[in-house]
């Protein structure tokens, strides 16, 4: 038997006007008013009851440090370990150093659903409870799970909606992309970031809302309200950037990020977790860094109604310090562009990857003056006011940080603060040359991805 | 003082078709005829004495093995090391093993020049020599050093036309990315292919010849003719594919790859030479495997007049068989559409690649049966020759493999033998489709991207 073969388009080239037309709806989306949301997250946590105590980690049920690494691990093999990393870099005011790290090999699904409703993209969102936000619930995607999650490591109930995710033909797929996560925090960690579109009637569950891409923009511009694996998904999403062109084209921008990866080397190894030199054990049963600098590997109880599982303990990292990114933008020709920073994470696959102008926690470069600060560092804790086009704290991934709170900017610069012609490292991309890279792996950093979220969902437009 | 920015367009969007234009011109170019090639290369070889003989490793100069680990290393801490590899995959008829693997992680670069010359686009060749060729000279890049080689760890003469590719603005850049090499045998080496377009008028050096794009898919159709260094960079070069559909979106391709890597676990870590289970130290002064398996690692002294340096001993692998890489086609719809296979290799950076449909060394595989055998390679092996559209021996990189023939085929599949819904690990891609993936790195395999060089360049037309 024979039958006729369908060809497809390679590109659903209604996808970026799609989103932008979803973008410009703010205010209210078909289902509910953006003024609702808060009150509808509100009780949203109110419905549920969430109780999350500070443990010491050697009183974890069912983690437990290895007798020989001290690694921690959990006891059925899965989720992440907590070990050690050595760093070589050779270069910076750190050239070198030891640390906890997080490895989780696992490759885990990031997934929003979409749908079109009266015509508009609507994005099921779901308020989520992680013991490590600050404000315990915030607005997530539809589906953020492990593979240890939704493979049922944990015995809990199934992950809802997740089938449209890991059933090909369940939806349309309209991007699906290997990201990276915090380079300094997690070895070599990546997640599937995918939106994929249906044309069921999906009745959101309790936790489930309907929103517009304008009016996730919206709630861009509070603090600690969308979370990471939202806004990681969301910078993935292929907007249609209208610039008249570009300071380089893309091919020397990728040839200058070619010649980035190949100048730095970068060594870095896991290690056992007690030879981590300048961290040791507190009192408090935490891991501390000598100057309780960067971040505690601590231990929480967690007791919530609405989650797979109702109980479970875990470490979670805790910063130490609030950190900052901020991406300078310049008008060139009328287009904006945003200054990149090709930067060294440890826990990066491949040595680098792009990140906003500033990454740092400022505490931690205090005591260098001169050329050792960090470039553009002053210049962005200091800008006017008036230079300031966003400037929201959000708070990174709860599930495996606790309190982990940056600050994101947007600044505007000139030619005397930040020049056409950049530092070595540093190289000026429009928007749409970013969104464009963003849509492979491990060009752009999950900081960046923060700051290109906020763009696509307009809640800030330069 | 304020000028007046210039913005460039993004994408020159006259290359694919200057590229198609310089595929399409075959017979002669500006410079040469093809005909006259074979016996210019022969010329080029006359030109320069080159010995090669087989030298025991403990008699290589400037190379020791580390007395703790028996990793075979150049003094000058540069070039590459030869270490241990233990691989764990938990899967098919291999799930686990132990290697000698080459660890390089310097970046180098293999580099294009191309120029319109009477309005179409010409490619700066090479005669090279390099040890392993089994024919010694080879057609190479403009440019192929490693990041030793051109920052003179050698102590040798300067790389021509090096500036082309290191000095900015140089020239024009069309392309440069990262790519993998054989993750057989290289721990998670990469190179920037390059290929930069010039204005300057170049006069070729003695060595080096302009030909079209079609000549060099007319050059593709010999045995060991165009080397791999070629290949690679020949194979990212953005063509026009000219194609009315494809079977699955590429979004939909791309959520397939993800969910293949997330599919797999595969645990690579370097371990001492000394420590390799399996393979010792031979009579010869070679290092083997008890089978006599895979490849010897073993030393050469070379004797050149020509490179940058005119004599030295090095280490290279040595394959014990011929290996065997095809793509079986089919056309839906009238589209042509290549097999891919998502494949895992112990050296790559992230688990998998796409690879071709076929890439083993059948000899290893000729004691499975059933369904231990990797699916397709029966096929391919025993393909009636009315199937084959391609079928050519090319050699890999003369500069760290000896005589590292492969036979290259594309052949034709129909319902019965390769179906349009594969089994898992597989699946359908328009030429189109791999095209633009090869545009960034580490999606496909150094296999695969010697076939795809073959149909960038007309060498086959499907």
């Amino acid at each position: 038997m024979t039958t006729e073969t369908v060809l497809r388009a390679r590109h659903d080239l209604s996808l970026p006007g799609r989103l932008a037309k979803s973008a410009a709806i703010t205010g209210a989306g078909a289902v509910m008013a953006t003024a609702e949301f808060t009150g509808w997250l509100a009780e949203r946590a109110a419905a549920n009851s969430f109780r999350v105590d500070r443990v010491p980690l050697s009183e974890l049920d069912a983690w437990s440090a290895d007798p020989a690494t001290g690694n921690l691990g959990h006891r059925s093999g899965k989720f992440f370990t907590v070990e050690g990393l050595h760093v070589v870099t050779g270069e910076g005011p750190f050239p070198e150093w030891q640390q906890p790290i997080i490895n989780q090999p696992e490759v885990g699904i990031l997934g929003l659903l979409v749908k079109e409703i009266d015509g508009v993209l609507h994005f099921l969102m779901q308020a989520k409870m992680e013991p490590g936000n600050p404000n315990l619930v915030q607005l997530s995607p539809t589906v953020q799970a492990t593979r240890s999650n939704y493979t049922k490591a944990h015995k809990g109930a199934a992950v809802k909606y997740l089938d449209y995710f890991t059933e090909p033909r369940r939806a349309t797929v309209l991007l699906d992309v290997l990201q990276s996560e915090h380079g300094a925090w997690f070895f070599r960690k990546f997640n599937r970031n995918i939106i994929v579109e249906t044309q069921d009637e999906v009745v959101p569950d309790d936790e489930f809302c309907w929103l517009t891409l304008g009016q996730i923009g919206e709630l861009l511009r509070l603090d600690n309200v969308v979370n990471m694996d939202a806004r990681t998904i969301l910078a993935c999403a292929p907007m249609p950037y209208d610039e008249a062109g570009a300071l380089r084209t893309d091919a020397d921008l990728r040839s200058w990020y070619a010649a980035e990866r190949s100048r730095h080397s970068v060594q870095a190894r896991r290690i056992p977790l007690s030879s981590v030199d300048g961290w040791a054990a507190a009192d408090d049963g935490s891991i501390v860094h000598e100057r309780d600098w960067y971040f505690r590997v601590m231990g929480v109880r967690v007791q919530a109604t609405n989650r797979e599982v109702a109980a479970w303990t875990q470490p979670l990292f805790e910063p130490r310090a609030m950190g900052l990114a901020a991406f300078l933008v310049r008008r060139f020709g009328r287009v904006p562009h945003l200054l990149a920073h090709a930067r060294i994470e440890g826990g990066f696959l491949d040595a680098i990857e792009l990140g906003p102008t500033v990454q740092y926690t400022p505490k931690y470069y205090e005591h260098l003056s001169g050329s050792q600060r960090p470039p553009f560092l002053d210049l962005v804790a200091t800008a006017d006011p008036a230079r300031i086009r966003y400037d929201v704290v959000h708070s990174e991934e709860g599930g495996r940080f606790l309190n982990a709170e940056g600050r994101y900017l947007i600044v505007e610069a000139d030619e005397a603060t930040a020049p056409a012609d950049p530092p070595p490292g540093y190289h000026w991309f429009t928007p749409g040359q970013l969104n464009t890279l963003v849509s492979h792996g491990r060009y752009v950093n999950v900081q960046a991805r923060t700051l290109l979220a906020a763009l696509n969902t307009y809640a800030v437009e330069l």
